[in-house]
């Protein structure tokens, strides 16, 4: 029950911190013979990489990952994946105000409280340094899932969002905002943009749909595939909010207008809605999988914050050095990642109970 | 990794379907030496148990927990504890029509596409009468989190909030809604029955306060609280989204505007908001842990909808016999047991780990 | 991570204590259509249950099993199986003697030391009646793994074993020992009958082997189908070694005559011995699988032993009421269950990562 | 459930290969604050390094290992600790023999039946190269528990033991056998090397003792301390037997013989003998907790062997290459590490349930 693992058959343990020389995963229980090489998994770390435009942090990270073990002559061996990560651009600068007072809305004082000190060099073990370990771990789950389609793109910044008639996936990889809407995107610059140059930041919310899962992957309860879903993504930093299929606006309808009617379809029953979001009873329904992740605006803001010292006594506190000034755009990868993972396992497991 | 199973240093499992002889709970690793019996759990068993009012299900359980095990001479000895409550109501009625086609919005195609076949009696395992075996369980956590108030209500029914600025949690267990806000109830109660009349179901959100929860439970990340919150509310019967304190609204704040300013308190820190829900990083931060969570409306609803059989055909189905016209009204129990479930679990793993 | 649940893709959680009013076991991560009814199990309650000869305890248990969930029309739906076994025979007598001192060699003052108190009725949750959960949930793995036909047997009571060359695996069900040597059993009736009218007890080590395992089950480390099954057979009360294939012999083997030797054979390879109990690298090499255990005798004896009482004052005890002389004969079909729970979840394992 | 972890507090998690780059291990859920860094580790690594004796493979790895996470300023953070250890000398060879044929004892035919193929250099996965990992992991363990110490020696090899009259513990670590005996480690030497120039391989039993354990870790059932100390040894290469205290020895005695008679101490209870090794019911006594492990004669050897080949032919192998002429003697202190880290487990798992 390792605190710092995610899944059950397919298993993966993330590594590392902020400014120690490296972080990594182990993903353990991936079935044998998958062809996998870095360049697997490297396009996923490039797109979740910062320092591509400055709508992220200016950290420069070639995010270049090694696998260590549990590959032979091109093909997993069934053994422990051992992915490995090198911190590169760990700048050298000031921690002294960080180290003794607590930046809200970060986690210095909870680490604190809970450990009696923290690694408080970039924010340590709660750095979104750590979401490139999930990323490159998601790499491989997608190799055990090739009948799974999946995409995550950012629905809204600062409660500005999407034209969903204008949706346009093929558009998520031409704006630095994995933006399925173009006009969204240019307006988005700007704002984002405005964001940084004042030193604040912008929460944002990730949508991620997985087409191809078959009916019957998941569980009726507690290992739910929404369950786990939930968890997998409310583990990101940053994230206060998950919500499967319509949620939210589920409790807003009615019995009636929330029924996904069926109707006999060429390859099994077709849908006419849904409203679930392809989970009924924590088990996938064949129908695409949508979840929606809210990110909360980081909390590495220039302006000064009320706030106080570890010793107790009230001070002011403004975060220096490089941020991201909207942390959810480069969450999109990232949910990917996490959906991967979850889809992966469930799948492993489906197969070791029903054959 | 028992599917059926939640928690890690105090674990518990649950069986049992809607029509089967009864259910239960086996709860592991409870601390010894806390006092324990039946009148401990009884009452949540009742605040959550159906036919009370004509806004739930008619279905008459009278919900009575047996402890079996894991307690002697009124203490907890620290073996499992077994809690099990006879089904006493099973109605016998004609379920063929249920057995033969899907009934949209419930779990009966996706568990056929998962098992091969279901008990569709009630609904067997997906039904909600699960979550009884949760309260239960719940009741005895509560034993291990004294320090820790929980309070659960809800917010809203199809749409229809209640009135922040009236809010008086007194109320709460004066009308049967679980509203902290009497006019709210008042509406309520006519929207609810209509629905009733209508053969309808609505929707609902439930909110849970957790007081007195010191900073230091939890993990930085997977074994996070908010990741286990969100898993356990999730794995909750019918619940579609899960958010910790702003939630999705955190998405559309500034980072000034989210940030938990703190101030020296005579008792450790005083934060001048709680935007975060007592959460940081995945660890508790002393202020009250706040959650909320989306309940669908009821998929059982006595309009005919289209379905497919399982033989493939088309058809329309309508579900007879006795539901709950708010599923999420009887939901407000179950959150809060699961907060106290989640809640003391990782009170004893924050011991375990850091004494 | 419960501490009263074993397995991992088939895990079973059991409850209950000698003197409660029941124990029981749940049984998660069955695969769903396995005819399964109570019929299935009881034979291997029945091979266990005590007060059948004058060589086990006196006491008398029905031990009829009742299922309470997980099937539906005489099958298993994949959910969890509640299984249920009443204590009918808790005879009442005066605990005062052992509530007030330690037994040695019994688990008195380790409870008292870890708890604080304990059940003393009996032993409480250290009672061999836990077994009878054991077997139970055995039953339902026995149905996962059709392929594979598990013996127990025992090999020695105190120190007097069989004569492998009479080894007669028809004799095993026709006397009170579980031995497959008639001369043996007869010498047997004689220790046995011989330490029960002395009020001592005697041990014993019985043999398991488990024949039409494939090849492929298990895992290289940790998860090692051998490493499985010594937590298994450990786990068992008064159980004090296991050895798998060899055992202890195998370090006073050379390489050379270690070496199970492979032929072509008409289905797969044809070893020419089996020293290595059928496991290499903690994975099954499809031969019979072989595991050895140690029961210590019983440690309820009548003879007076000096000890202490909870206040830490000397005194002498003698264990009064019912007693086996010699536990380790019922250990066989615990010890063939656990066997089968052991072998059917990592086939479900297996099939899981490699399909 | 990841099966290349262990552990349920304390979890570590290994992975690497006998020739990839590097092999490590995720230390989850240590202590924070513990002053740890490689100089705390390396010492134990020493002691289970090749390449010091004639008497061990000549393989020649320097086994240091580095911290890549979880330590900042000379402490734990509570966050996982990486370790990581690069292997230098995997010599170029042939493998084209190995590749095609099966090793007998080896665990070739076993991974091609479970994976469908194999890293063959070396053995891979199942390399005793691994057991540095967990010997790295363990040096961490140790810290968790200071008031615990533990010893760990070779009391038999090829069937000759050593003289319990002459034990002497200073003596263990003056010779290349780990012997608490002189005289044993004298004829050792010569068995041993003629083993090793005859190209064969002998057997040989550990013994391990951790002495300051307090009574009350461990738990009654599974979670038993003596089923995971069986669990552990069982995982480690080449064993195939373990026992607790008198083990199979307690199967030859009478109930008066086993019992560990109890006095008043000055320090709670003494015990007049220690049959049980420490343990009862699953929990420690507060005696020295007592392991027994046979390692079988390691499968490399020179002499050829009938074997078959992945195609079904027959054929004779031979292992060339280096290796160890008896692996027992290294595992010495890899059953020291594994104790390590199942004690400051239970020490964990007691801290959180029982305060």
């Amino acid at each position: 029950m390792s605190v710092n693992s995610f899944g059950r058959l397919l298993r993966f343990t993330t590594w590392g911190e902020s400014h120690g020389p490296a972080l990594g995963a182990v993903v353990d229980g991936c079935p044998p013979g998958l062809a996998l090489s870095e360049a697997d998994i490297q396009p996923f770390l490039d797109a979740r990489r910062p320092g591509q435009s400055k709508f992220t942090t200016q950290r420069q990270e070639p995010d270049a990952v090694r696998i260590l073990s549990g590959v032979f002559e091109g093909r997993t061996t069934g053994t422990p994946i051992s992915l490995m990560i090198e911190n590169v651009d760990q700048r050298s600068k000031d921690y002294s105000e960080v180290a003794q007072a607590y930046r809200p809305g970060h986690a210095d004082y909870a680490y604190d409280a809970k450990y009696g000190f923290r690694d408080y060099r970039g924010g340590g073990r709660s750095s979104a340094r750590e979401t490139a370990a999930r990323v490159a771990a998601g790499g491989v789950a997608r190799l055990v899932i090739p009948e799974v389609r999946i995409t995550a793109y950012v629905t809204e910044i600062a409660g500005d969002p999407i034209d969903r008639a204008a949706f346009d996936s093929d558009e998520i990889e031409r704006n630095p905002f994995f933006a399925p809407d173009a006009a969204a995107a240019a307006r988005w610059a700007e704002s984002v943009d405005a964001a940084r140059l004042a030193g604040s930041s912008l929460g944002a919310v990730v949508e991620c749909v997985a087409e191809g899962v078959p009916a019957g992957w998941g569980a009726p309860l507690y290992g739910k595939l929404d369950a786990d879903l939930a968890a997998a993504m409310m583990g990101i930093n940053a994230v206060k909010a998950v919500e499967i299929g319509d949620g939210f606006a589920a409790a807003r309808l009615t019995g009636e207008q929330n029924a996904d009617r069926m109707r006999p379809g060429r390859d099994g029953p077709e849908f006419l809605a849904n409203h679930a979001g392809g989970i009924a009873g924590g088990i996938s329904t064949g129908q695409p999988v949508v979840v929606r992740v809210a990110f909360k605006p980081t909390s590495s803001i220039l302006t000064p914050v009320e706030t106080i010292t570890r010793g107790g006594e009230a001070t002011d506190i403004r975060t220096r050095g490089r941020h991201d000034p909207c942390v959810g755009i480069r969450g999109a990868p990232v949910v990917a990642a996490m959906m991967a993972l979850v889809l992966a396992d469930h799948k492993l497991l489906h197969r070791g109970q029903c054959g």
